[in-house]
């Protein structure tokens, strides 16, 4: 299969790297010009569970790839979530009326940007376990096992999802039809959504965050707002589950002593966040269902002061 | 006039020191040892608008407050919000049949404590521009002027009130009755309710924070919480007033650059916070009145997160 990964970055760089040991025609688009030049120049190196794998994948820069002559079959989105819209209008000549585009982007809402380039019978969305690391431009780090979900966004995708499925199992990706991928993206959105903005805001790990009184009160009154705005989109969040998932996160033995994302993204790096696609959804989207999401909204504006008190880029 | 002064910190101190210096009979109460023992060696010494002045105050700490014979007309308190129960019920031996007490602490909901000790009708509410500040135990550093304003929480200790006005200006510390003083405290608080907690949060100045975009969203629904609940209390906020107070507090060539209090508290110094009293007020409040406070109620609960992981005493 003729096959686009849409941004190259740490999981761009595994499901790349899978998808092309296992003989699809794979090609790299970033906006990072030293990493793609890495990897034209030496392939792109990864220690794949203590293995070295050397990949020769052709690596372009997106601001140059309306130059370039490849009609794919499908396109697999994982750029930054506020990245996804320049991306799709950088690669619109690739796009033909077979192509799939599977997101596998966290956060919420991306199946808007996608339905301004194609239509819903295209899109195949997406939540994914697998992890993934850069350890330098040209350079990842692939340990452990994962898995992915996908749902097409129309019935008449369905068959066309079923033979992406079945390139991404030849390649050992895990993947499976979801009839609730929805469910499954608001869960982790849950989770990104308390997790992420709090411990940035705190400036706090997940276990010392969870060990204080307020924690289970906050958390609480934000997964309402995710819960009530995915009920407008025929998803019911299981409540205790979700909330379950949450409190798995402040355990110190696990990753309870690990830094969101976020907090990677903003604090350590002065990066800007992706909270516009998490918290900032569901205020968006709340405002549109009429539902009320004030803790959401206040943890997006804070999150945002931070970025520009933090002079974040 | 015999006064108590119930919390000897700054503002305490301008006070004492100036009541005693109109012949007022004065005592001082505090819990801090090291302070009380300064003032009773070598009295207390004050930086007063340039000049020195050494004032012989008896000063008590609060835990033995029992044992002191003094039939108080007035008592003015000025602990830390969250101390107020503990110093009332300190000195409740000292509160006779008509001991007026004069409150004169930042924040909402004062008065509920008070009324635990005495009837509404000894009870004043006030509301003080004077500044103040300690350079050491037993020193205090007076500069500039100021005044404040008052009023009896029942129509008749009117006549009462008149009498402490004359005793506060006999000090020159311009006092006046006021028919509204829940108002100016409310406005006070509103801009407490703003500048605080979010400088606090967001690790930043008035100037820096007022320069975000979202601070213009954020302050309306903190300070649009605050008029709701203020209505109930008969109080009608003037918001275009409220809100011009707290953008004046971002001009970087006034107040602009400076760290409001609760940061100097819990930032850098890692003491609790008065949120209970500004923000927290409104959310129970809020909760009473059937009032929705997610802004005031998100914002208490962030700060207390942050006073447990910094381990504030």
């Amino acid at each position: 299969m003729k096959i686009i990964i849409a941004g190259a970055g740490a999981m761009g760089s595994r499901f790349g790297l899978m998808l092309h040991q296992a003989h699809n025609d794979v090609i790299l688009i970033d906006g990072w010009q030293d990493h793609l030049d890495h990897i034209n120049r030496d392939g792109l190196i990864a220690d794949f569970n203590g293995q070295e794998i050397v990949a020769k994948i052709p690596a372009y820069h997106q601001d140059h790839a309306n130059e370039i002559d490849f009609d794919a079959d499908l396109i697999i989105v994982f750029t930054k979530a506020m990245q996804l819209d320049h991306m799709m209008a950088s690669i619109q000549n690739m796009i033909g009326d077979q192509t799939k585009i599977l997101c596998l982007l966290n956060g919420l809402g991306h199946e808007d940007t996608l339905e301004k380039y194609v239509s819903k019978d295209h899109i195949l969305l997406g939540n994914t376990m697998w992890t993934a690391g850069l350890t330098g431009p040209g350079k990842a780090k692939l340990f452990g096992d994962g898995y992915l979900e996908l749902q097409s966004l129309s019935t008449t995708g369905k068959a066309a999802a079923d033979k992406v499925i079945d390139v991404l199992n030849g390649a050992k990706l895990n993947a499976k039809y979801s009839e609730h991928i929805l469910s499954s993206i608001y869960r982790k959105a849950c989770v990104n959504g308390t997790m992420n903005g709090l411990c940035t805001i705190l400036d706090s790990n997940m276990a010392d965050l969870g060990a204080t009184a307020p924690i289970d009160d906050i958390v609480n009154s934000i997964v309402n707002e995710f819960a009530a705005v995915a009920k407008h989109e025929g998803v019911e969040l299981d409540l205790d589950q979700v909330l379950a998932q949450i409190k798995s996160c402040y355990d110190r033995e696990t990753i309870g002593l690990h830094y969101p994302s976020m907090y990677q993204d903003l604090i350590t790096n002065q990066r800007l966040t992706e909270i516009d696609y998490i918290n900032g959804a569901i205020a968006r989207k709340g405002q549109k269902y009429g539902v009320a999401t004030p803790y959401c909204s206040f943890l997006t504006q804070l999150i945002h002061c931070k970025e520009e008190l933090l002079g974040a880029k």
